[in-house]
């Protein structure tokens, strides 16, 4: 158990809400200790208004609740909030949280931050640098402390090159080509399409077009990239080709002048060696300066850094009424 | 007005069917003058049995029996039918049309045919030889007369390499590095992009993802990206990637052995000189023994093609249930 804390020494409280549901940390304000966490799987709703505070708020205060009850008790003084499509869609949590969390938790400290802000903070605390965070996307984010440069994260249809969608539609065209015979194919890739999408590759355009999930379906097969990767050229050259995309976006958010520490951060970087690697090189080539790593925190860690460094009055990470708000 | 057809030489009735509606012509079965065309703007609607054979009918009838008294009676020998999605969803017309088309017009001679069929044989007639057909999608067909082989036509995210969306895409794709400043970029297309999408890019992913014809606003930036070719490299070295995917393609389905005749058919290649130049370039280096052409017909004059075979009894084009079938 985590040390409690007192009234002199009161909790935080981190939040990150996404597709995939609602995940809330409690952590002691002053301490670095691992946060307790609890996790909803209902994603909260997008109305006209954008991201609904209402329901956000129905789950948050049951959610901190809970954890302050079973820590103990304490006050709050601090509450971070990531979140997808926070700059286009956060107008109603910066309406209404700030009253709703004074009245559920006695605090107005809030900061709203885009998910691609806590995904840093995670990865880079509130150091000067650029993260590329990529899943089923990809996005870098860089600062200097003055202000945040973005690039790419544009969504499967736009950009996210080097995601987890764009390698796995790179990897199921390469199969395509094996069925019908043309150049750049890998019978290798057509074999595990065939596999994993169950049947022959002619029918997988009737399996793909009418699910509302594609760019998670195309991200599905990221994996078998990677795993034809070390005796596939094809699927080599799809993850090099990656590689140099992550690495142009990271060249692109650098603050420049400096050696740039470069964090890699997200689901993506799970594949390990046979992206990992390659990208060492692209990034050695492109940003000869960089020293890389990839992240341990993820963005709920990042809201608790936001958090703790809202209650401190110590934080330096840029605000600017979209990336990151503070209401 | 073209010659009457009397009951010794009777009308072939040629239909297109497709996503933008239903194209019916009417034809002398023995002649090979401009035939006479009625448009419906209403798609011929796709149930659980797949494409409705009786709202087809519902159309096609008054359609074909308006051209035909228009044209002074007579009657009709064979029809053709091409649709986009045969292969998959012929079922109903497999089963229903023969007995429709008998009690309409007294004949059980059809084809029913993939749209790349019909396109093939609008651009070769029942020649051997490769026809890409280019659009919003791309999609080769080849035939030694005895099988059919075809490449590519995947859709957006699996393949169609080289087809209006697929530059599209790409198009947008150098835009957003502009505006991010990513390697790669074109401040040309940035500039064409903000200017046809209306506004700053960052409001380009709310105004494309939630469309659900985004194929087609991908493919209604290509003709920005050719518009461009001419003096940026970035849009010229896309539409050089274009060309190399479409060769690929024509490479594939060709039949082998011979001097191989090629036809580029469909919207796409109306862009002109920015991507039939390299297209034809790449086709030099890729089957040096073609012979490349731009179709003068297209799908429903091969419909026409296919109904006067029929009825004269000389189809040479292979059907085999799926690409062409004979009910």
């Amino acid at each position: 158990m985590t040390a409690a804390a007192t009234p002199d020494v009161p909790w935080v409280v981190g939040v990150d809400s996404g597709g995939s549901g609602l995940r809330v940390a409690l952590a002691p304000a002053g301490g670095d200790g691992p946060p307790r966490t609890l996790t909803s799987r209902e994603p909260v709703r997008t109305g006209p208004a954008g991201i609904d505070a209402g329901h956000l708020m129905q789950q948050l205060g049951p959610m901190a609740r809970e954890l302050i009850d079973g820590a103990g008790g304490g006050a709050v003084a601090a509450v971070a909030v990531g979140s997808a499509g926070m700059a286009t869609l956060g107008g109603d949590l910066r309406e209404r949280l700030p009253a709703a969390l004074d009245g559920a938790f006695g605090t107005r400290r809030l900061a709203l931050a885009a998910d691609a802000v806590t995904a840093y903070a995670g990865a880079l605390g509130q150091r000067p640098g650029a993260v590329v965070a990529a899943g089923t996307g990809l996005i870098a984010l860089g600062t200097d402390l003055r202000s945040w440069r973005r690039a790419d994260g544009w969504g499967h249809l736009l950009g996210d090159c080097g995601g987890g969608a764009w390698i796995g539609r790179a990897g199921l065209d390469a199969a395509m080509r094996a069925y019908d015979g043309r150049r750049g194919c890998s019978p290798a890739l057509r074999a595990r399409a065939e596999a994993v999408f169950d049947g022959p590759l002619n029918e997988l355009p009737g399996k793909l077009y009418p699910r509302t999930d594609r760019p998670a379906v195309l991200a599905s097969f990221a994996p078998e990239v990677a795993r034809c990767a070390p005796h596939d050229p094809v699927a080599e050259g799809i993850l090099r080709e990656a590689a140099r995309h992550i690495a142009e976006a990271a060249v692109a958010v650098c603050p420049s002048g400096t050696e740039c520490e470069v964090a890699l951060t997200g689901g993506l970087f799970k594949m390990g060696a046979p992206l990992v690697v390659p990208l060492e090189e692209e990034l050695a080539a492109q940003l000869p300066a960089a020293r890389v790593s990839v992240a341990d925190g993820d963005p709920l860690d990042g809201a608790v850094v936001l958090a703790r460094a809202l209650a401190a009055g110590t934080l330096r990470l840029p605000h600017d009424g979209r990336m990151l708000h503070l209401p």
